[in-house]
């Protein structure tokens, strides 16, 4: 696919403190990145940098036992609405939360409340929510959204100026309604993330994979995406211990080579 | 709920034979067992044992690159109906299987190929084939089906007397549509099995949890399948390391314990 739709999300570097990975996207001709919240140390370079910004990660995590600590969590979405809008990051990706106990319900409920507290604040400062849907296998500790129909009947209850959809391919290629529920997205999606699921899967939480390397149809899914309407920045997100332990020119290399040839 | 409905997975003591699995249960009034095919040496003592066998464990791995291997699979499948048969398992568990390749929807479409070749002779040895949707993280390395409304969609599409529905807590317990699917297979539900899911997982295949050391809400899955007209065994089937290393009579105690308070 086209080279300049190519955005490193910061994780897939994840020792590169935010300057350096500024200069890796530079010297590789990358043109935007994903940048996460607790890695915004020195946010000004990106000013200057040339680069765009692509996504700020991550509000959400709405569910909690009180009101109290549901209020915090809101406030803190509002905050990092904020930031976005200083480092001109147009998306802020929604990571929705676990339950807090063992009612699942609920906790969607509360995600619902959450967006419905921030959507205002979002819209008025031009930063588009993206809710995305995890991996089933983080409902229990990250995300109560699991699957692209339960985000689109989500995003659809708001404004699409505030609230839209960022779609991993991680999180969803499994999904027997995968191509209906992009359709369905058409005008939300926000973001599109992409890396690779290895077989056997290392480790639930850092064993994706580089493009290439596992089971994904994912030029199947960008163009599938690329027909729901979306034409911006295809993040790409590896959480892998061997890949963050790698010379990350030689990551970036291979990044670069697959994107081109897969996505 | 009523012990008598307590079946043991025999993949739950994972180091016990067939005959110590069977005295085992005889030992703490348990009168079900689910057995695995490749765990079945020694099958006699099961027919004066006084148990009931609840399920046979597993057919399906449908889906692979050629059409003679697709019918080595088919052959098998059928040995392994007539396997049931041998030991008066009334279902034999359809694990699906994985895609071969990347293109998930062929292989989704070899399985229905593959339990159309072996209906017939599934009906005839009065053996119900049960479709058991295996959570998305196994999509890749054991099941393209991975929800329940795929599963009844599958099963749907044969004679309720040939193909049914296996339900396990730990594989759907996450899918916003649960109780929808769980509605929808009213009458077709031949299996129900039941562990927990820990935070954080521990491990993909072998993290599974004892009943109430998870974040399942079992009861309230436990009353739907009830109230889907499943009044069978339900077998506690736990594939986790600690636990095969455990005492077994200290797990099936803590089973037994778990099972009535929680289920």
């Amino acid at each position: 696919m086209d080279l300049g739709r190519l955005s490193l999300n910061q994780i897939t570097t994840e020792r590169l403190s935010l300057s350096e990975a500024v200069a890796a996207c530079q010297r590789h001709s990358i043109g935007h990145i994903g940048v996460w919240r607790h890695k915004l140390g020195g946010k000004e370079i990106l000013r200057d940098s040339g680069l765009s910004v692509s996504s700020l990660c991550r509000g959400g995590m709405f569910p909690a036992l009180t009101v109290t600590e549901r209020q915090a969590c809101i406030d803190d979405n509002l905050r990092a609405i904020d930031e976005a809008v200083s480092i001109g990051a147009p998306t802020l990706v929604l990571v929705c939360g676990p339950a807090a106990d063992r009612d699942i319900s609920a906790a969607r409920g509360m995600v619902a409340v959450g967006i419905a507290a921030i959507a205002g604040h979002a819209r008025a400062a031009g930063v588009k929510l993206g809710i995305e849907p995890l991996h089933p296998m983080f409902a229990a500790d990250r995300s109560v959204i699991t699957t692209l129909a339960e985000a689109n009947a989500l995003a659809m209850q708001f404004d699409a100026a505030a609230v839209g959809i960022v779609i991993d391919a991680f999180h969803v290629w499994w999904d027997p309604d995968l191509y209906a529920g992009i359709a369905r997205a058409k005008g939300r999606i926000t973001g599109f993330h992409v890396s690779d699921w290895l077989v056997p899967l290392p480790d639930v939480l850092l064993g994706r994979g580089m493009m290439g390397d596992g089971v994904i149809e994912l030029r199947r899914i960008r163009e599938a995406v690329d027909a729901a309407g979306y034409h911006g920045p295809v993040e790409v997100e590896i959480f892998n211990r061997a890949i963050w332990d790698s010379d990350p020119d030689s990551v970036l290399t291979t990044m670069r080579e697959r994107f081109d040839a897969l996505l």
